[in-house]
């Protein structure tokens, strides 16, 4: 289905307010998802709307919290986020720490304890604009196994950099599994194998099969030194925010369990001049001769970039079973037989394990 | 051949001393160095001390420099580092802001135009064990090529991560092209094959052929990920420190430039209490199922510590052309016919672009 943006808003504004949003958290919230929508990241989008309204409903994640905030220092700044809605936490504390890195020179918040953030690409962009760097971690439970083991032992735990460049920032964001787990769940739904390495089985042996990796876990991207970044992460992480590790981490994926995760921000005044610089070598990289002839060198955020281009200003395309479910969340449509929640669970199993 | 560390050291020292450097600065190129030897990574050893000695001689490194470092705001150092050598210039930056630090709660270096800075895990080791989280980035000439793309158009950048953990700190550090330059020279020596992915010939086409992949690019690690990740290091280090980039990045690999590279120390204070936790997860991930019986879970660092508490208070190998390019360095043999020279060139050949 092919809805307008301010349509799609208005919808999901009114389902946030339903669960007692209120109204900046809630505009917070749905941006955030838009944006994924707009950029081409749907498992980052919409879908994620009604997991977080059944978090809210069962207590898990509160939508009036903006996190406790306190100085560790003067330019480590440490969040407890009591539950609260992730952009709404890490916007507050994003806001915190690029004012106090204007006079440190950088500013680091570590946080805990509050709801998923979603794309971290986002908050990337927005920190390169207005003309500072960041540096973005976060971890998720436990979905990738150790190179070389069988059990899911780490989070997907992705990493973002935003740099400011001319006329548009340098935007990179990547987890550090091979594959999101929410493409498994579209290949199992699709009844479609996936290539051999990405995943395990339950048992810990390599699988094609869709529907069994889903049980397992996701191989690292990159083998043995993607695999050691990712444990990086996840160890740099828990060492400033004292957050949960590995298998104890909680409620990324999840409607019944506050989430115990935690999230590294890290914001820099970049050099005087550099943003030029920048450009000049990106544009380099992209002229470079490429593999293929007519398929020229592309540079992280570039496809982002273009299908947001594209997509500014026309209707966006959401599964008809995710636009029925957040009518029904902004209380527009009745479920009467429940049909809407049920035809969602399918897409939605896919994108909470997309974490 | 099987040195002892003391002959070595002794022998080291006598070399740069006869180039100029100071004691000091001396002992800690040295211990850098002896250190690389001791965890197994020779590529990052002995090996670089004849071209750090030629860099003097040629006046491209001032061996008095610690370089001229001022705050950027309180917790951002900015340190132009004149020429002087990589340890000693990138220790006294890490010095100053460990201990800023410890107030500020995190405090960063950005350090240009210094020389080489070794093997990256050495400081994350040492600041970790001071009870203090490292993340470090440096940058090297271009020797990878873009995922898609044909020509070396990014450096190697390295990333090491270190995190106080009991009883001893977690080190990561890795390079992000799929393999060091310096292994391609290892199979070009031995006349052997490279695997398929390893690298591009001069021309941009895929080789397995180690002599033409000399003349060409590396591939970056892990694909369309690694590639991004390697970009997004390189354009962060770069916004920070005001450095060259890309195919303008000189003097990582060749003795007749002055470095314009950039190097990048973040120093945090890790929470309270977490480094028994860190332990336990780390624990936890060796003890869980491995792939093949037999074949227990690594975590990074695991082999770097074996082989140091191998190696430690035992003689060392070295190749006979380094040592006697060593002593001939440290005036304990005379060069008649400049055979020791020529000896070392093809290792050196390997080692200077293990960059």
């Amino acid at each position: 289905m092919e809805i307008a943006p301010a349509e799609i808003e208005r919808v999901a504004l009114a389902a946030l307010r339903r669960a007692g949003v209120p109204e900046a958290p809630a505009r917070q919230q749905v941006a955030l998802l838009l944006e994924a929508e707009l950029r081409g990241y749907p498992s980052h989008g919409l879908l994620r709307l009604p997991r977080i309204v059944e978090r809210i409903a069962n207590g898990v994640v509160d939508p009036e919290s903006r996190g406790e905030a306190h100085w560790r220092g003067g330019a480590l700044l440490a969040v407890d986020g009591r539950r609260g809605l992730g952009p709404v936490v890490a916007l507050a504390a994003l806001d915190t720490i690029c004012e106090r890195a204007r006079e440190t020179g950088l500013a680091l918040a570590a946080i805990r304890d509050c709801d998923h953030l979603g794309m971290l690409a986002w908050y990337a962009e927005e920190v390169a604009r207005r003309g500072q760097v960041l540096i973005a971690l976060t971890i998720s439970e436990a979905l990738v196994h150790p190179f070389g083991g069988r059990r899911a032992m780490l989070g997907t735990n992705p990493v973002a950099i935003g740099v400011p460049a001319e006329p548009a920032p340098f935007v990179f964001d990547m987890a550090t599994s091979i594959v999101a787990m929410g493409k498994i769940h579209d290949h199992a739904v699709r009844g479609e194998p996936i290539p051999a390495g990405w995943a395990l089985d339950a048992a810990g042996n390599p699988t094609t099969d869709a529907a069994a990796a889903k049980q397992g876990a996701l191989a690292p991207f990159g083998g043995a030194k993607g695999y050691g970044l990712a444990l990086a992460f996840e160890v740099l992480v828990a060492s400033l925010t004292a957050c949960a590790l590995g298998p104890e981490v909680r409620g990324t994926l999840d409607s019944e369990h506050p989430c115990n995760k935690g999230d590294v921000f890290i914001v820099v005044e970049p050099a005087a001049g550099m943003a030029q610089a920048i450009t000049g070598f990106l544009d380099a990289v992209r002229a470079s001769p490429p593999a293929e002839s007519g398929r020229p060198v592309r540079v992280p955020g570039d496809r982002a970039a273009a299908a947001r281009a594209a997509a500014l200003g026309r209707a966006i395309a959401v599964a008809p079973a995710v636009w029925r479910r957040l009518l029904v969340l902004a209380g527009e449509v009745r479920d009467v037989a429940g049909d809407a929640a049920q035809d969602l669970a399918r897409d939605e199993a896919g994108a909470g394990r997309a974490a």
